[in-house]
């Protein structure tokens, strides 16, 4: 297949030549070899995929009908008030998953890392499901599972069995959750999942919501067993917003403490949240993914799938102005690593994972969000003419 | 005309008659006489059309090539920016007031109260340009003008006397600017404000980026000036920050003033902003009116016109959640007191303006933010099947 006339991050126009899922060579505009197969690009702007870091696509129930919102604040209020509700609204489900995945699509996220819920009500059942969902999607959205322990690990005995029959089972990551405020046993919590980790040979993936110092004394405790076990690069935090409460040298030490071991860093860019040293995360090589969180489910009423405009929350939380740090948040929303992708990208041997929208360049994507006019996902073109063909 | 089978606010589905630019009628759905000229709404939500109560159409680049951000950081800064910078881009122009105008329809917005720089340099040479472009969309959007002294009113001598001139002309407000940090004396921008205000029996309207005890001792001297002046209902203070950041009894205290003396509110919901006491504002008869400030200008690169997305912004700032407080905040971004209107909705006898989503229900509208399928702008419709008609 050919697309033709294609202006990658906004640079020269190009056309990509895909056999089957991958790129397989991008010539300038105008010289690929005809071929019968052919879309035409019309100059349009062309990102890479997005790769919705951090998602939690067994539990939303988008394309059902509305669900007020209601239950208690706080972390342990979601848990209890999900764990009260979720039946009544058949969560989780593979109708459910799939609806969440498409409108994933619809906006061009082509890979995501997503938490699923793993706990004693309803065992391994949600991977099962957002499995199911995934293949009958095709795979255009390459779904990378974490086994997540939401009702919590030490607090409900048989779930560290449970993560570890789903690491056999082949997911990629087990997660944690506020191994203080939730099990109130954070080296008991962190030391199971490591023990797991290590011994499966899967990533881990941690909620951590507490903020201050004592969010800060866990990315301790998350350093130093990531560096005992040699477990850099397969190690991540999700939300840790004590790392923006920190004060200055505090956050740096930090920072540098992460980079050096390899632990990588997903975020939502909550607009209530404080503002990364993002600077001093990517000067320290802390990666940093973006993801939706939960969408329309027992948690937040909020979300629609759309990462475009999760880069601009982030863009607009941390104050970016010139056009190359606008260029960077949406950097941001296409970082292959957090679903293991060795190249993710518009180059050649990437999985053909391509996004076009009517934009100038890379900062007006990003302030707009425009709809996207097509997306190849594989290959395979998903959305064609902005209408969903999935 | 008729436009039938909609669902206001989410309820029962009505048809509207509309006679001219008004609503002639609301009657249940069917039961509205057959006419040639009628308008199928099926059955999707209806929305009031969108006040945009805080805009500065008159310096945006709206469908213009990208202008990279630069300039220093800061109010002062920016403005010395956009003085240096702004005749480069043409600004102020009647074409580019047209174009973000005509995004602001595209989004549902029909009224606007638009800032519009009034200094030493373009005169009133903006103002003119916002009412040509107003006319030249025949007004589908009502432009309502606040002669805004950007650059500073006491330090710039000859610019009182343009705000008197603008007051003359038909401006519906004047503007000021930081009393204190811009003109360095608060007492005497605001006692020449009013002055003008009271004279041309026109409103104020003043920036108010001073932060903490700053900011809220120039609350005081509004109020206090407001009151003397009896000008309650016509005084409205825009962004305001120190509301936010003020410590709970010194902020009920300042809220309960403005109630009293009838002062309005009018916030953008900035990321970055402490959130407001809303519920407490909202007791006390402290209208807050929602804008999308300057659009992809020389002071930010942010922005598209869409006031349902600010008004989501508004929520999520706020951490809205239950169904009540997200139309609560819809309800915000149609409040028609701040265009002066005595009468706006979907209700008999306002101004035609009606904007038509494919949502379930006012919640469901706010966190997606679909497309406008129809908007209807006095009795006229300049959106259909989602593409501007105007």
């Amino acid at each position: 297949m050919l697309l033709t006339n294609i202006r990658p991050w906004g640079g020269e126009p190009v056309d990509l030549v895909i056999a089957g899922d991958h790129i397989d060579k991008v010539v300038p505009a105008g010289s690929a070899p005809d071929t019968e197969d052919s879309i035409d690009g019309r100059g349009l702007l062309a990102l890479p995929g997005f790769v919705n870091a951090h998602s939690h696509v067994d539990k939303s129930w988008w394309g059902q009908p509305w669900v007020s919102y209601g239950g208690e604040p706080g972390t342990q209020g979601r848990i209890a008030h999900e764990r009260a509700e979720r039946d009544r609204y058949g969560i989780p489900s593979v109708a459910g998953a799939t609806a969440v995945l498409r409108e994933f699509v619809r906006h061009g996220t082509t890979a995501t890392r997503t938490h699923v819920d793993v706990d004693l009500g309803v065992g391994l059942r949600g991977i099962a499901n957002v499995r199911e969902a995934a293949a009958a999607l095709d795979h255009a959205v390459e779904v990378e599972i974490v086994a997540f322990p939401q009702d919590g690990v030490l607090r409900r005995p048989g779930v560290l069995e449970l993560l570890d029959q789903a690491a056999a089972e082949g997911a990629t990551s087990i997660g944690g959750l506020d191994p203080a405020t939730i099990d109130r046993d954070p080296v008991g919590q962190l030391d199971a999942l490591f023990e797991i980790a290590v011994r499966r040979n899967v990533g881990i993936d941690i909620h951590l919501h507490d903020g201050g110092e004592l969010g800060a004394f866990q990315y301790e405790l998350i350093v130093e067993r990531t560096r005992a076990a040699a477990l850099g690069g397969k190690v991540n935090v999700s939300h840790g917003f004590a790392l923006g409460e920190l004060p200055p040298a505090r956050q740096a030490e930090l920072v540098a403490e992460l980079g050096a071991a390899g632990v990588s860093w997903t975020t939502v860019a909550p607009v209530r949240s404080a503002p990364l040293p993002w600077q001093e995360m990517r000067a320290s090589g802390v990666a940093i993914g973006l993801g939706t969180d939960g969408i329309r489910d027992l948690w937040s009423p909020y979300g629609d799938g759309d990462l475009l405009q999760v880069a601009r929350g982030f863009a607009r939380l941390h104050g970016l102005r010139a056009d190359e740090d606008l260029t960077y948040a949406v950097e941001l929303a296409t970082a292959g690593r957090f679903v293991h992708r060795a190249t993710h990208g518009l180059v050649e041997g990437a999985r053909a994972d391509v996004v076009l929208v009517d934009a100038e360049n890379v900062p007006d994507a990003l302030v707009r969000a425009p709809r996207r006019e097509t997306v190849v996902a594989g290959g395979r073109v998903v959305v064609h003419n902005a209408e969903l063909q999935v």
